[in-house]
């Protein structure tokens, strides 16, 4: 088998390394405007050959989007109208809104929509890693609208990856991701902000940055331009959920202005409950 | 050398058994009014004995105080006032109050204070471990009202254990452990009552909650009691960073709100910046 990824950068030349390291594919084709991560890709073995869009459709059995989410909306229907065969899939954040957009395209069934839940907070060709996806769960979303052996493929390709399938639609999906990855992107950049707004003195941060501090903000050296597009894209849920952490801040920002330690500790006993969830 | 640990808990008891293992004490009394920690504390080893804080400290050359910070203000004194050639020093996270309390104590000067910048969103005896501390910074505060040789055995100690020290006032270590740590550990709690809030199937947070989510939601863990008494000694400062934060988060849904994508796009490019201090 034969793959176009489009968009080499951390998570299409992550696929691209698992697939061949697992034998999925013989050959990976890389897309990619800029110049800069086509170089690098081929340099690093990430893809073993680069071509145009078209081309590599053509040439491939199975096509990966993995382009920032609000890029793939306009990518998608220019994908699929060069499509036969072939079987599409993104690997993106987000999806109620690319899946409006294909709603009515003929070859919309070669379309598997689905978001491996995997991720680091690099990015570009040169973040790629080996033995990545391993362990984690990717979403399949609206499975009923591809055809059967386009979403036998890529659930093969995905336990082959060793990860596990969950399915929902495309809705809930951008809900739940708004919640269990979205927010915490933005309360780390918030809270990069907050600091570096403040502390002048970096030396000071530096010295007295517990591993505590570290593993809270390390999300905030996440790509700018991949955010922006995931939360633009999932604006609305985001926006619901942003409202809501905004307000439980605001719950701890009374308890200390009143001085009320007993409601301050019940907060925190309640958060607690997320030991239920997180081991 | 014979030290009283008052407060056998993660902090108390990693110092103990850190002090152990570097030959710094031949014995370790445990202080603690709590039967369930004291008994465990002999159970696991953390201490060889444990006594009454009157027998602790008049038998021992070190007294450690590692209880919740607010606790510390009121036992602070009562140390004292059992001292004579003893050294006092403290593992809390704040430091304004307490040393306000014992400002004209006849034995003030026999008290050093010191924070080191370690721990782990576990608490109680059994979350004890060895080998914590090294690598880290310990913040010494107004070293100039200590004895020197209540000093030196501090700084020797710390040294000892592999902790780099840090020389600050009070004042100032409080502004910014409110930046580098309180406000993390207030993000966190809020991020899990956010989610626990809205998102009620469980399974859906289990199945999806990637990385970053656990890494953003960790601090969420850590005990109640320990952190209502931090941000109620550190109230002021705490409630600043809050503001600050509270007003960077306001940004990030100003610009959702209006689709700002540009300005998205910048508040985390400056977020980035952090990178320069944590690597």
């Amino acid at each position: 088998m034969k793959a176009a990824v489009i968009g080499i950068g951390l998570i299409g030349g992550s696929m691209a390394l698992a697939l061949k390291e697992k034998g999925l594919i013989e050959k990976a084709i890389g897309v990619d405007n800029n110049v800069t991560h086509t170089t690098k890709a081929l340099e690093l073995g990430l893809v073993d050959d680069i071509n145009s869009l078209e081309q590599a459709v053509q040439e491939s059995d199975l096509v990966i989007l993995a382009v920032p989410v609000h890029a793939i909306s306009g990518l998608l229907p220019r994908v699929l109208d060069l499509v036969d065969r072939q079987v599409v899939m993104d690997v993106g954040s987000t999806k109620a809104a690319m899946l409006e957009v294909i709603a009515s395209h003929p070859k919309r069934s070669r379309f598997v929509a689905s978001h491996p839940m995997w991720g680091t907070e690099y990015s570009g060709p040169e973040a790629a890693v080996k033995d990545a996806f391993a362990g984690r769960a990717t979403v399949i979303c609206n499975r009923e609208e591809s055809d059967k052996d386009a979403v036998t493929l890529v659930e093969d390709l995905y336990t082959t990856l060793g990860m596990h399938l969950v399915y929902m639609d495309a809705a809930a999906h951008d809900v739940h991701v708004a919640y269990v990855s979205h927010i915490s992107h933005i309360t780390s950049f918030a809270l990069a902000n907050t600091v570096l707004e403040k502390e002048r003195e970096e030396d000071a941060i530096f010295e007295l940055a517990s591993a505590g501090f570290a593993s809270t903000v390390r999300l905030a050296k996440s790509n700018p331009e991949t955010w922006a597009s995931i939360f633009m894209e999932n604006r609305e849920n985001v926006l619901d959920v942003l409202n809501e952490h905004i307000s439980q801040l605001r719950k701890f920002k009374a308890c200390l202005e009143k001085e009320n330690i007993e409601y301050l500790a019940e907060l925190m006993a309640n958060a607690n409950k997320i030991k239920r969830i997180l081991k």
